[in-house]
């Protein structure tokens, strides 16, 4: 998968891509990364990339011809292009899925304020907000929506992690409370159950756990 | 405001809170950020910090050893434990408000699997989760909740910003497109009426476009 990420922070993008999985999905050739400045596109000799909205307002607002002068550059026939956007539809995990099977995604993030609508309007095929919250900058918008992408790319996780996804993505709950080594510690016991060696007893109790924690932390799920 | 961060990935933290507004934060002493790897409490010459799941299953759990030590050290009367999952409620503006007056708070990121639950139940205050989706890492997710939360401290953005944020809170809909120069770009124009001056018809025109975006990309938030 190629992706291009159009940003005014560059390293925002590039230090956290750069490591963990990220970093080994590009070193094993299956991401194929490329972080643009949007600035290198800016206004006369400060650069300029914003100015005041028309019909007054706070803030400032992304011009367009930084952004499609870059885009110009950047744009194939397959390429999808995601602005990433407080506006935008809420991402969620079949956006993941259907986004992972694009063979070039351009990304667009803002800071602030926003871009010119005819931005949005001549080149981009969706917009996808994080959350219902407000950040300071789009690329750390960018870098969340690339990791939950590049994750289900075939290859970028081990066969075993693929797995744990796939049975989280079926049940529609949440996950059942984890235990590990040691059985006690500091007083605290791991779940009797869980040491008990009847995996069909254990499955049962996980997902009577699964639902009770579902139903405490996320009962919109349950409905 | 005093963060901790408790991660496996220091750099995917310290890296993006150096930059633009979380930098210009630390700078002027609003924010007091430490970043904490947990491998430092790691188990053996190794630093192990996982093992496998009590009762079967895939993936690797973070052992409850590591994370006790490190928050033996941190925790304060006054630190709200904050543990990143998608296990968590869903964050959202009212959440990063909450946080926004807590005087320390303290970050414990996962990493594919998730920890031990005695972590969870000793430690931690709340469970956060960013959306409906997967991530490889809490570390990432931290940051995105972080940048939601300092934004908010007095002093850190300017009172034009803050303005644009209480208008975004108080009306329940998504922005209405914004323009600016130049009022004609490759054939495309700004729509008249944000250039006509008639200030209250362009309130007007801006109230119809929000609800009418909000339509198309939330209709979840005009019920």
């Amino acid at each position: 998968m190629k992706i291009d990420v159009v940003t005014l922070f560059p390293e925002l993008i590039s230090v956290p891509m750069g490591l963990s999985m990220m970093g080994r999905a590009q070193e094993k050739g299956i991401l194929d990364l490329h972080v643009h400045d949007l600035r290198e596109q800016g206004l006369g000799k400060h650069r300029h990339v914003d100015d005041t909205p028309y019909g007054g307002g706070q803030g400032m607002v992304i011009r367009p011809e930084p952004v499609f002068e870059t885009l110009d550059r950047l744009d194939t026939p397959e390429a999808r292009i995601v602005y990433l956007s407080p506006a935008g539809k809420r991402f969620d995990q079949a956006a993941a899925h259907r986004l992972s099977a694009e063979s070039h995604l351009i990304f667009l993030s803002g800071h602030y304020e926003g871009v010119d609508h005819r931005i949005i309007d001549h080149w981009v095929d969706e917009e996808i907000s994080l959350g219902d919250y407000v950040l300071t900058n789009g690329a750390i918008a960018a870098v969340v929506v690339m990791d939950a992408i590049v994750r289900l790319l075939p290859g970028v996780l081990g066969d075993e992690m693929s797995a744990v996804e796939e049975s989280f993505g079926e049940s529609g709950l949440l996950e059942a409370p984890q235990y590990t080594k040691p059985a006690e510690y500091r007083g605290l016991k791991v779940p009797e159950m869980l040491l008990s060696g009847n995996h069909a007893k254990i499955a049962e109790w996980r997902a009577q756990q699964a639902v009770e924690r579902t139903r405490v932390n996320r009962p919109d799920l349950l409905q």
